[in-house]
C-alpha cells in the first residue's frame, strides 16, 4: 500500500460496479401522443499520450409514440429523431413566434440514401400557448408513412430548454475538460515557458 | 488488495457516513407570512442489468407559514404545496406581467378525492415590483379554510428562478446520466457497431 | 480491509490535505479604482440524525480600492461590502437602464448601530455602455468618509452576472443537496410508504 | 491503514493516471473556413498556508482554418485568437443586431510590439440569420496578411453561448472554490468568532 495523496482534485474511478449506466428521459404525455427526450453520451478517444480527446458529440434522442387508448401509448409504433448539438441550439433559441424544421436521412451516404426521410417541425400553436412538435417519417423501404403531432405548452417547453441548456456542455464533452482542471501550482513552471501567441495577447 | 485503477472518471461511493442527507431550503420572510422552498430528490429504480433508470421525478416543496408575531412564524399552521417539474417550468418562464395558477388535490384517485383542494396563485404586484404568492387550502375533512399571501420582490423572484433553473436537471435525474459519462475509449468498438437510425442521421 | 462498495454515487472525503481552501476572486481594474468580487461559503450545522442543514447562506464580498498611481491600487484604503443572496438577485436581474441601491450598517443591532453607514449604488452609465458601481462609506467612529466609483462595461457586467448565476445555488447550499442525491433503488420501499400530501398531488 | 472517514465532502485525488488531460473543442465547418473553439484552464498558485489562489484566468482559444478543398481545411494556415474572460462576456451578451471588435498584439510589452496585429470582428449577417466571425492577422515579421471569414448561424451561436456560459466560471476558477465548500459543522466555532464588517451587514 503505497498510495500518495496529493493536493489537487480530480475524479477517481474504480473498475467494477461504480457509476453504472443510468437511463434518464423526460416525457410529455398528451391525448394523442407522447414524446420522450433522452440524452446520449459523447464519445472519447484515447491518445498515445494518455490524454483523451472528444471523438463524437453526444445528442438527444426524441421518441414519439401515438396513443393507443387513453393514457396508453403504442411504443411499438414509435418514431425516433436524433437532435444534433446545433439542432438543440436551434430549439433553445426559438422564440415564441418562431418555427423550425429539420430534415434527416438515416441512410445518408449509404446505398439506401433517400429511401427514408424524416422531418421534424416545431411550430407555434395558433393561440400562442406553446409549440407543437410534428415528426413525419416517410419510409419507402417499409412502404410506411407516419406523422405524429404533440402539443407542448410554454411551461413544458421551458423545462425542455432548461434540460437542454444543462446537458449541452456534456454533449460537447466540455465537462470532461472542466473536471480535469487541477489545483496544481503552476506559478513556477509557467513563467518559464510562456505559450507564445496563445495566452499573452491581452495581458498588460 | 487487488483494485485496479482505470482511466476514466466516475463517482465512488463508500458505504457508511459518506454523503449524508442534507436539508436545504430557501426562505423569504415578510410581515404576514414566510415562504420556504425545499427541493425533494428524484427516485431511481435498479434494472436487472445493473443499470438504473429514473423512477420518479423530484419536486419542490413550498411551505407557507402565517406570522404569529413580528418575525415569528407559526409553522404549526403551515400549508404545503408540491411543485412538479412542469409547474416549475411555468414559474421560471413567467414574465413580469404574467399570472399563473395551479390546482392540486392530494387525494386524487383515492376515496377522499375532492375533499381537499389547494390552489397556488402567482400574480404580479399592482406596482410591478414583483409578484405575490397566494396558497389557498380548502379542507372539508378538517372543515378548514386557509389562505396565505406573501409578496415576493423581483430580486427575490430572481433568486428563486436561479435556484429553480439550477435544480431542475437534478429533479429530472439528468445529473445522474451526466455523471455516468465515462472517458472510455470508444473509437474501436463503435465503428464496428453503428447504432442504426439513431446517431448517424446528420453525419456527413 | 473490509470496505464495501455499493451502487450509488457520492463524494468521498479523506481527512488530510484534500480539498484545500481555495481563494478565488474576479477583479475589474480601471483608471481610478479596482473592484474585486469574492464568494464566501455558506455554513452548515450537523443534526443529531447525522444529516446536515444549512445554517447560514453564503455571500459575495465586494472590495473597492482607489488607485494610488497608474495600475497600482491602494488596498490599505479598500472599502468592503457584503452582498446577500437577495442583493445578488437584484444585480442579476438589473436591466440596462435600471439602478439599484443597498444600505448596510455593519453594527446593526449592536451598541455602535448607526455609526457606520454603507451605500452601494449601481447606476447606468450616461452613454448606455454599462453601469458604474459606487460604494460610499461614512464611518463616524473613525471620522472617515470615502466614496469610490468604478465604471463597469456591459461585457464586464455580463461576466459578473454569469459568475453570480453560477455561484448562487452554492451560496444557498443547494449543491450539497444535489450532491447527496443517491442512485439507490427506491422502487420497493417507496410504494409501501407514500409521503402523504407531499408528492402525490399531481400524479395521475 | 489508519484512514479516517469524515463527514463532509470533497474531491479525492490519487497520484497517477487519474483525471488525464482531456482535449475538447467545438467546431463549425463551413464552405470557406472552419472555426474551432477550445477552452484553456486557469492556473492556481499554492500559498504557504496550504491553500490555493487563482493565479491566472483561463481563456478560449479560437482557431480559424481556411478551406483547402471541399470539406478539407488547411490547419497549417490556421490563425488563432485568445478570448479573455471579458471578451467572452462581450460575445455572450451580443444582441442579434450588435457587432463587436477586439484588437490583440501578442507581442505587447515586448521588443516586437506592434509587429503583429490581430483583429477579431463579429458582425450580424445582412439577412439577420446569424453573425459572421472575421479574424484578420497582419504579421510584419513574416510579411503575412491573412483574413478568414466564417458565417455562424443563430443556432450555432446559441451553442457557443451555452458552452461559453458553462465554462466561464471554470475559467475564473470559481468551480474550485465551489468544490472546496465543506459540510463541516460551523455552528459553534462561528458564533465565537464573528467576522467583523464582512458578513453581518444585513442580518436582523
Amino acid at each position: 500500500m503505497d498510495w500518495k495523496w496529493s493536493y489537487g482534485f480530480g475524479f477517481m474511478c474504480v473498475v467494477g460496479d461504480v457509476s453504472p449506466r443510468v437511463f434518464v428521459g423526460h416525457s410529455i404525455y398528451k391525448g394523442k401522443a407522447a414524446l420522450t427526450v433522452e440524452p446520449r453520451a459523447p464519445e472519447f478517444a484515447a491518445l498515445a499520450s494518455g490524454a483523451f480527446k472528444l471523438a463524437k458529440e453526444g445528442f438527444l434522442l426524441l421518441q414519439f409514440a401515438p396513443a393507443a387508448s387513453p393514457r396508453q401509448y403504442d411504443w411499438n409504433r414509435k418514431q425516433v429523431f436524433s437532435l444534433s448539438v446545433t439542432e438543440i441550439g436551434n430549439l433553445v433559441s426559438l422564440n415564441t413566434r418562431d418555427s423550425c424544421e429539420f430534415f434527416h436521412d438515416p441512410n445518408k451516404g449509404r446505398s439506401d440514401e433517400g429511401k427514408v426521410r424524416k422531418v421534424l417541425r416545431v411550430e407555434p400553436l395558433p393561440d400562442g400557448s406553446g409549440h407543437f412538435f410534428n415528426l413525419s417519417v416517410q419510409n419507402k423501404l417499409l412502404n410506411m408513412d407516419e406523422s405524429i403531432y404533440i402539443p407542448v405548452t410554454k411551461a413544458e417547453y421551458t423545462v425542455l430548454v432548461s434540460a437542454f441548456n444543462y446537458i449541452l456542455p456534456y454533449l460537447l464533452g466540455w465537462h470532461a475538460f472542466a473536471n480535469s482542471i487541477r489545483l496544481n501550482d503552476t506559478s513556477r513552471t509557467n513563467n518559464a515557458t510562456p505559450r507564445y501567441g496563445e495566452d499573452y495577447e491581452w495581458n498588460r
